[in-house]
């Protein structure tokens, strides 16, 4: 990654992505109902944090990949929206490191790695409590016609 | 896949992954509150069905990635447990190929494509109610120390 | 995988498949060079052979893994042009299972599991020659103008 | 990626793997013979370079996707056997973003993402001579038993 490919975002770049992302958030059912959070967001990047709830436990007594993928997959999205252009997932990887606990909010970091076209590459780290890793996260975006925000 | 790689199960190991799934199934909270059920089960593989709630929902206004991973991942667990050895996600990736409709219920069907040592790999399919592929999963495991199951 | 989405082939279906290879073999020096072997090619699938060669060994004396990769890659890339419908790979993942050996005869066969718009999946086996599996491969294809052979 | 999960290398470190990359490359005919070369290492990681020739040329004529990944595979392998520990690949994925052209020397750059007991996670970005992100490439590793270099 280096600055050709991710440009840090201007004041009006971190503006507009704040905007679409609290849209997004209002849309968004299943990242509400997640108790997941908007810690931060900017051009190609979204920081999100969820809780790790009792009912998110698998048999193992540790929550269930699926949520860790939820919360990866949500910071994911919100990023590779953020400059308004509609924009969705086309395929994902994680690579699980360290269970996540029961109580523990986990955080997820999202950062465009490249975008060329309409296609985008993003990491997404999700961290617990303690800072260690959880899982690592890679989306292929696509863009698609229309924009999350009219914008007159 | 050939018949070298993944015998079909015999009566017995149906039997076997059948009860380890009944336990798992009892011991996953996610996955019950998901409104998840089981379908078949079988010396590696697993097909369980999962109905799209409002509460599942994105901001497009269809399934959230998180929960179609979700349905997969679950279906991916019970398979590589089926034969009673503890073992783990290690990764997994998904390709997304239609949206999950509200109401909707998809059905993910887990099937072993190799097994060498400690590790396997497991292909999920997602469908929906018409047949149609919404996503397919592959999974890779990693066998732990224990059983599921104490068997005397 | 099911019928809805992966029709068997016609017999005019093959014929344009196996015209289409022979064409893309023609222009691929990479896969010339590399030794490969146009097995058997059908819409939508194809099985290549490759040699493990000396100059293919890394460092642990067995088959480096950018060569596995190269033969499923070739598989894969014959599979999804198979209707004469330009198609270039976007993203692929492997899973080593099992070392390439010097000397040895390595078979791939790829198999579409879903095509939907201009977005396919195919899955791609690599065998030893004693048939146990070296590697599974999943490549995402991305359809784009033109033809591989102009047909009047 | 934080400092907890990535420490720079010191002096010690740095000299250590530089020594077990010379050794990698010596025994490492594949990489040699694909012209690669060692640019940079250190603990956790290493940069290559590899010239786009005419033999990896696919018949689209730009460079056949096994060569891209091939040097990505070398770089992730030499950066996540740096600390001596021998450590073989489990699983990698790729995707690809602009074509390799013929006569161009490509740059991998491998840095480790996190290491968590036997497991480690790798990225590595393959560049064009114009600085443009040719291809991201993410490796799982697997720490095997015994060391690349025997060290009194």
């Amino acid at each position: 990654m280096n600055s050709e490919d991710v440009p840090s975002s201007s004041a009006d770049e971190t503006a507009l992505a704040k905007r679409v992302a609290d849209e997004m958030y209002r849309r968004d059912q299943a990242s509400r109902n997640l108790g997941m959070r908007l810690l931060q967001v900017g051009a190609g990047r979204c920081s999100l944090s969820m809780r790790v709830r009792e009912d998110m436990l698998n048999g193992h007594g540790t929550c269930h990949g699926g949520f860790i993928f939820a919360v990866a997959d949500s910071a994911f999205a919100f990023a590779c929206n953020s400059r308004n252009h509609s924009t969705v997932a086309a395929g994902c990887t994680i690579d699980y490191v360290s269970p996540g606990r029961v109580g523990e909010v986990l955080e997820a970091h999202a950062q465009e790695v490249v975008l060329a076209g309409r296609t985008g590459v993003y990491d997404v780290t999700v961290r617990g409590e303690d800072g260690r890793t959880v899982a690592v996260f890679r989306g292929r975006s696509h863009r698609i016609r229309g924009e999350v925000l009219l914008i007159k």
